[in-house]
């Protein structure tokens, strides 16, 4: 069912989703925050899009222009909408296309920041014939791939751009071997505990293009309490500006 | 001036320092503590162990046999005052030289676990002059190195065995690489933030000789409260037992 949700509340931005499809993840409000925006930046690219919540979040930072991609028709769509309903169409383009095609769109060497909340999965056809599409292909890898993502992201940025990632743990050598190979450099890293006990699960990934070897781990981020709230830190994302 | 002090209180264990050229760090207790010990496991060696702190943790938690190699005569005398003074002579064994050396005392494929707290900064010669030698040996790559330290460590251990490596988190990457090219694969490591809001300094790497390539990362290690005390974790670690 389409549903029209709050985004970050203290905004008053809205999102529409499709509770049936797929719905904004947390990583949505986290990754924009790990986003250090540099004055001089002029152009933003948000891959894999969805319901573009991270160019949303990212308007409430920046002033920035902002194009999203997203291959789902169904799912553009709910983006376009929600991008209309908070006024933000000046800021934020979306295209509705395959990453791929993406360098008909724009020249290589154009963009300053690029981010991504990727399919996490690898496509292992088997566990997936009774879901949904939309879902599969938002969290799997049939569309697209990290490979891809770091291939076509290596050409849109400029020199010193920045590619920004958040995945899931278990694939971050893996990440930080391929982003090394396509000579975009991992310089900080944040990995996100779901609870202070708890092994992380998700880290998020700064890479700058042509930039040296060296890694930064950031302060730990922690997801929830205890008691199972959210931690005041992931409030304050919630209620930015 | 050489002391003698508390290692592990709770245990009433203590060791012989000497203030002037080494004293033991917290990893000494952190990297034991996260040192997991097979049933199995027979033999444990600790490479670079200065005057035995990582031996002398550990024998709180287990029995099996645990040797310790430290090239610098000074230090490993204190080491040796130290394991007799807690009368750990039957369960620790201590050797003077170079761990290049180490082929002339063990057979390869005999140790179950090696654990090591390596100097952490390349020999960069020109801001080293005026140290104490005995501190530029603990804390600089002048004796051995990350490569040695890699490469001995896949010879001396079983198919399977575990190496725990503490490291500063600058080197993170280069690490990662360097276990894999020896077929020493992470498997799990633990980032050491000095407080909850600040980068990591450090991080703890397990890896298993011809493991399968994967990585868990544990949950964060605080090892400072806001005040500058303690947190609860690692005050526990030094009452363990």
């Amino acid at each position: 069912m389409e549903t029209i949700n709050d985004l970050v509340g203290y905004n008053n931005l809205k999102i529409f989703q499709n509770d049936d499809w797929f719905k904004f993840s947390l990583e949505s409000i986290l990754l924009p925050c790990f986003v250090n925006i540099n004055n001089d930046a002029k152009l933003i690219m948000d891959l894999c899009t969805g319901n573009a919540p991270i160019p949303i979040v990212l308007s409430t930072m920046t002033d920035k222009k902002i194009v999203g991609v997203e291959i789902q028709k169904d799912i553009y769509e709910l983006g376009v909408k929600s991008v209309n309903i908070n006024n933000l169409e000046d800021q934020i383009t979306l295209i509705n296309d395959n990453l791929n095609n993406i360098m008909n769109y724009y020249d290589s060497d154009t963009f300053d920041i690029i981010t991504c909340n990727p399919p996490y999965f690898k496509n292992i056809n088997t566990s997936l014939k009774n879901n949904d599409p939309h879902k599969v292909i938002a969290r799997h890898e049939v569309e697209t791939n990290l490979e891809e993502i770091i291939k076509v992201s290596r050409k849109l940025l400029k020199n010193n751009g920045k590619l920004y990632l958040v995945h899931r743990v278990e694939r971050f050598l893996e990440i930080i071997d391929k982003l090394k190979e396509a000579n975009l450099m991992p310089k900080r890293c944040q990995f996100i505990y779901p609870k202070i006990n708890s092994p992380a699960n998700l880290v998020m990934i700064e890479a700058t293009k042509n930039g040296k070897d060296s890694l930064i781990v950031e302060k730990p981020l922690i997801v929830h309490l205890e008691n199972g709230n959210y931690t005041r830190e992931v409030l304050d994302m919630f209620r930015r500006k």
